[in-house]
């Protein structure tokens, strides 16, 4: 079978060239896409004069056919089926004959593969927005199971003050959160119609765009025919989101990973979530997460991949763009993968109070000095000022070799006569979460306030 | 001045580590942002309890009278002063007195510095959209001044089909309409308020974080305290959308490099946008042009290295987040030169007419091949075949050593009898750019319209 | 069959999980080198006193029966099949019963994937290093074929002065040649035995390391157990290596795709190595180059990804590091097939010598002004005088509408006594060429030695 | 004063134009290096016939007059400076004369600035390499003062088999030297002198290269002229060798944040490295080593965002190029505080063995799970058998809520009968380590071998 293209060749192509331009193997994955995009243009073609009802009808029940072929893995690729749209066109002239070849008209390829591959990211949009979701939900049941349960939060990875399992657990939701938006966006910017661009100049024929758009599921049509085949901003926005959320992961699988480590403990995973060693018989490893970390900096370098290959472009459409496919492919098989083995394993986790509870004793008290600092503050005295007598009191404690908790009364009162009296209740870990009455911090009604808000996020999607 | 935190402390900082630390050199562009926030969040403490009026509005005088000395360049940095944060209530309590150490309480660093960084972010993103808006006004201006003026176009750099000026100069306009909404989501993405988040667990005190958004003009509140000093999602935001537009600029400049060249000579750059070469006295070169196309590399840069900065932090706060602030100043400040600068050049861009004729001549009719095949298509014949037939003329005109247009009526009858008539039409500008009416097209009444869609565009923002 | 570190976990592995963690749909690749790697260990072994040398042989057997079936794609994977280590390891154990459980004895799959991937990146290194030469070699054929063929040189995409079809083709040469030095050194960094670092201690068993390096080939053997399982960087060269090749391919095709465009015309294409559009008929793109241009965003993500991923690792292995594989086999085969496409390419390229000399034909004595002012300088006048001097006759030929090399002599006369002669030498291409004799210049005798020296690298590998 | 190049220009550059193009700003940093190179160029023109020997006496006196103003910060930039370059000749000119005029001759801005840049990048080369080996002293130091130290050894970040220290510090310095070869590589890449090469088409006059680069250091010339100007691998291999740097030291510092946090407690870093809190006063923070794994992600991104203004250039020489310096320059001053601060920081830490011992304690023995199976191994046992022996025993241990070390004899018994002795021996820290006494090893006899071949190394350079 001659290319497509052929007429105004007298040589062949050569083989490795074909291979090397061959995009079939990946954009194979466009199939469905294609055929819907070709259904629409052939009901378009007869809006625009160039073809009568039956014939678009024809044309119809071949795409679908050949669509059956596909799904049922019958389809055989030819020699000269250089990408999908190729392959189906080849196909459908076989089934329908010369009627097949009328399917182009007016068409190109520049507009058809930017329509083909904007509605399949729209459609992977919406499929990660649901995983996204689904992780998020995994958390906040994690974050309703432990709501108050408290363990030391930590800045600089150095305790700082205490926290609930609830309130941590949560603060992995909100950035998911932020990528839902992300992915929102991405799939708005994908939603544009470039159908009916032609190659670059508009097509010769008065389609109906706005009818096709409406068909096809698109939210607008591409104002402008050149930008329409040349406009990849859509892919570099989803690989965007899809690297944020991957940097999400990772930061959540960090933690993770150190939480499970034997010095934290605070978390198991369980078997079904970890692997063990080729030697070491007593390892159990967190690989899942380990993987879930370096993941991001592949979907990292998808994102810088496609944004170098787009930067500098001349013209409207030129075949650079082909690079756009497999890394946005590779980026949502990666997250289609990535979000819902986090999410079980989320469920799955074994959060273990005890060791929590034991990292703040073994704490003595450090944990608590800004609330010490914030006592004087009440009774009147600077918060720098404040500020520093506890600093002083750390080093006191330090010195006599016990936890600021059990800092012997008369040291208190050296360092200010207002810390001369019974401090006990500031060392409390229940007061100290209460007193993070505003709103976003560890009181109770600000955590419940808190995971309403969640609720009332994940109901809107 | 010994540090603000360091009652704790019993060796001094390393010199040289002090210098790494500080991060004063850079952030101290954060001075006004700094003040607001400090400002807004005296005026929260009276709603706490913790300060009366009369205090607040002492602080407020002090801060006010540091930024007048900072505005005057009249700041004096002391050896303690590692950010400006540290440098701003420093020089408070010189002025105010005790009084001012009252100001840090129930803040710290972490929500203070994200609020400052959120809303430098805001007015960055605010500063550019105007820029951005000026620049497709440019565009606009140019396209509507050569609106229906013919040039080819062209797709893989190979002539492909006539275009217009105005129809290539509103294809750069709609990037930049999307780069303006990516910058306005980046806008929403900081406009979310931190303070009140104190280092990680929340405030000690109940300040009204909700009155604290509105009086410093954020839209919502940080709902979860850890997130809120953890979250630089803002700053990838706003670097994307930088990366974006750097990359639409390069797209944009690589055109117009070309279009400069002896060889195209679409446009001729004026003196004021040029410079000349040391060496050879003949040259003027498009430095401008390929200065912003190749700062798309830095903005790629600074994107990718922040990311790679977040990936995997562990915890609330590290300090690995000091990072965030000079890709940011310096993504923000290179667009906010580039884009001025290509603006003017836009402007003062000397468009060829004479330059595009000739080459729409030269190109013999190639351009126009479409068209033939249309021609062909609208009396029956299958696109496919027609494609073919008008490929196997361009072969024998290639062949006889003319153009497609100057093919004699004989052999195009023997390559199809439909063709055998007066095809002169089909080889006229005019009327094949008049043949592209959809949406998008390049036929006047489709130019008009998408003017209209642009100049909507613009008065939205 | 159970996992083979299965013995310590109560719970199966989420079938997802299984999923995520397996690596044997890509490290399949890594066949030969894990069963050169494990004869070689197998052999060590003996002279540890693990096993007797029959027992070595009848596992060598074995392994050479599991390569066999692997090479006839007989090899059935098995469900507990999680990595190629695995997979060979489970079959050997099929065969050879259960003496394939001694022969990981002192061995860990740290220490064996490292080595495995090791040996594919020094024969990685060698194919490409072939590749390049073989494009090499193509450049300087089309150079020596058109050494002294006169062609406009430019900077800045503008007309310079003139230069060599051959100075030009070679200056594609040395690019390449330092890629060459890039890859030895990759090579070389990956030429170190990890083999014998067990998991992250070293090996319980006395095997000797030198030994085991000689017989796989390595230079030398890694001094640290913990950094032999955490060291990366070979991997991280070998990306390096290969996105700098990617680079200078993209420069190369940049520069063929302009000279093969319509407006400058100096190369023509083959239809080989061409393709067409699917709309347009008389389209004739070069796909092949645009292709190589973009892939160089590819190869730089594959390097941004994995240094991102490596970036703050905190522990001798961890699990991230399994997504070293997947960028470094794509470089690879990337360029496997771009190199030899672009050698091809080289090779087919039809100079069109006609062209150049007309666009230095129409520059009208533009590319010779430097010469000029040499001339000047030649008889005393400072060159920055003379260079204003010449600038100023650029502009009076501007303004009276001719060439350079047609300002009547009157002119000249009025800008400087010393051009009043005749100045037709100086707009001569020869001469111009000629007058650049230094090293490295245009002269024929600095070409031929040029051409020396490119031939002198070639004999080195 | 007008433009060097401004003879052929009748209107004057924009100002806002000429802010964006000038890049005095910065590249006043190559002022030595244009200097060293000017004085060089001005002794080449004597041999060249240019100057006579007096008049390349006054140029070179009043070249170290202009450096002399710099260095004692007396130079004053006029408007005209758009570049060092031509900041230094129009000093130059004022200072002696019309002579300065004859400076540039045979010369041009692009093989000069190609020329000092190269120069300085030779020697940040040196100076890094000096500090990373000031820090390899640092670590084999800190190796040497706690060589046979026992440590828990991790992977995945959960415990694996004990190492020492002094074998984790030297996992450290190896890296550091594969880095100290990629700096070594950059300063050979740098070393090729493009001086002589013109504009791109070498230089009008027969200047002898090869004395050229002798008198300013450079290893050999350049072969190629156009090649010479638009070559920038030597600062791509810079900021690849200063990304790996910072990789490396990234991954230092995520260990140290580690080993310091309350949970690992294995070293505890000075106050004169540690930073405090601005709200919790008993914070201790490893904010150095949090801003040198931060620094990683600065680095990559000068790398990535070079990498991506390269790709895809199309001429000799464009302006793009000019992006080159600033990644260059400041991947430099990174590192060259990142190094110093983190020798200094090595050589202050105090290691902690009491929580190194607690931490093997409380392991339980499970760090010597491989020691039980070897020893089975070492008995005839197959070792897959062996490590799923001990993997049940680890099992049971669990169930028993023992560790594995005080697993009763009975339970090994049951487990197989060679288990039924006395297994104290293999949970011994000092055997186990002893045990691993191939190279690379934790041997005593392996470390010491391993401190010898650091040594050799650092003596080498």
């Amino acid at each position: 079978m001659p290319k497509l293209w052929g007429g105004r060749f007298a040589g062949e192509t050569d083989e490795l060239v074909a291979r090397y331009n061959a995009s079939l193997p990946f954009d194979v994955r466009l199939v469905d896409e294609d055929i819907d995009g070709s259904i629409a243009w052939a009901r378009a073609l007869v809006g625009a004069g160039v073809l009568d009802a039956s014939e678009a009808a024809r044309l119809v029940e071949g795409l679908e056919a050949v669509r059956a072929e596909f799904d049922a893995g019958q389809f055989a690729a030819a020699p000269g089926d250089e990408d999908i749209h190729t392959a189906v066109e080849r196909r459908l002239t076989e089934l329908v004959g010369p009627l097949g070849g009328r399917l182009h008209t007016g068409r190109s390829r520049n507009d058809q593969v930017a329509t083909d591959f904007r509605l399949w990211v729209m459609r992977a949009c919406d499929a990660l927005l649901g995983e996204v979701a689904a992780l998020q939900r995994a958390l906040l049941a994690s974050a309703e199971a432990h709501l108050h349960l408290p363990m030391p939060g930590y800045t600089h990875l150095q305790q700082a003050q205490p926290v609930t399992w609830g309130h941590w657990a949560l603060s992995h939701f909100w950035p998911l959160e932020r990528d839902r938006g992300r992915l929102r966006q991405a799939r708005a910017a994908a939603s544009v119609l470039p159908l009916g661009s032609g190659a670059l100049a508009g097509s010769g024929f008065p389609v109906d765009r706005a009818a096709l758009a409406a068909a096809l599921g698109f939210d607008r049509v591409a104002p402008n025919s050149i930008d329409a085949v040349a406009d990849r901003d859509f892919a570099a926005d989803f690989l965007y989101a899809c690297a944020m959320t991957g940097i999400h992961l990772a930061r959540l699988s960090e933690q993770l990973i150190l939480f499970s480590s034997a010095e934290f403990g605070f978390v198991a995973l369980p078997d079904a979530y970890s692997t063990g060693s080729s030697l070491m018989p007593q390892k159990k490893n967190p690989d899942t997460l380990e993987l879930t970390r370096g993941k991001a900096g592949r979907l990292l370098g998808h994102l810088t991949g496609l944004l170098a290959t787009l930067k500098g472009l001349p013209s409207a459409y030129d075949k650079d763009l082909q690079e756009d496919k497999e890394p946005v492919f590779d980026a949502a098989d990666t997250l289609t993968l990535a979000l819902p083995v986090m999410a079980g394993l989320i469920g799955a986790l074994e959060v273990r109070p005890e060791r929590m509870r034991a990292a703040l004793a073994q704490a003595g008290g450090g944990l608590f000095a800004t609330d010490v600092a914030d006592y004087l503050v009440e009774r009147g005295v600077p918060f720098r000022e404040a500020h520093a007598l506890v600093g002083r009191a750390v080093r006191r404690a330090e010195a006599l070799g016990v936890g600021l908790d059990a800092l012997p009364p008369a040291e208190w009162q050296a360092i200010h006569p207002l810390l001369g009296g019974d401090l006990s209740a500031l060392f409390d870990v229940r007061a100290a979460l209460g007193r993070r009455r505003a709103e976003g911090g560890t009181a109770p009604e600000a955590l419940a306030r808190q995971v309403a808000r969640a609720k009332e996020q994940l109901a809107v999607s």
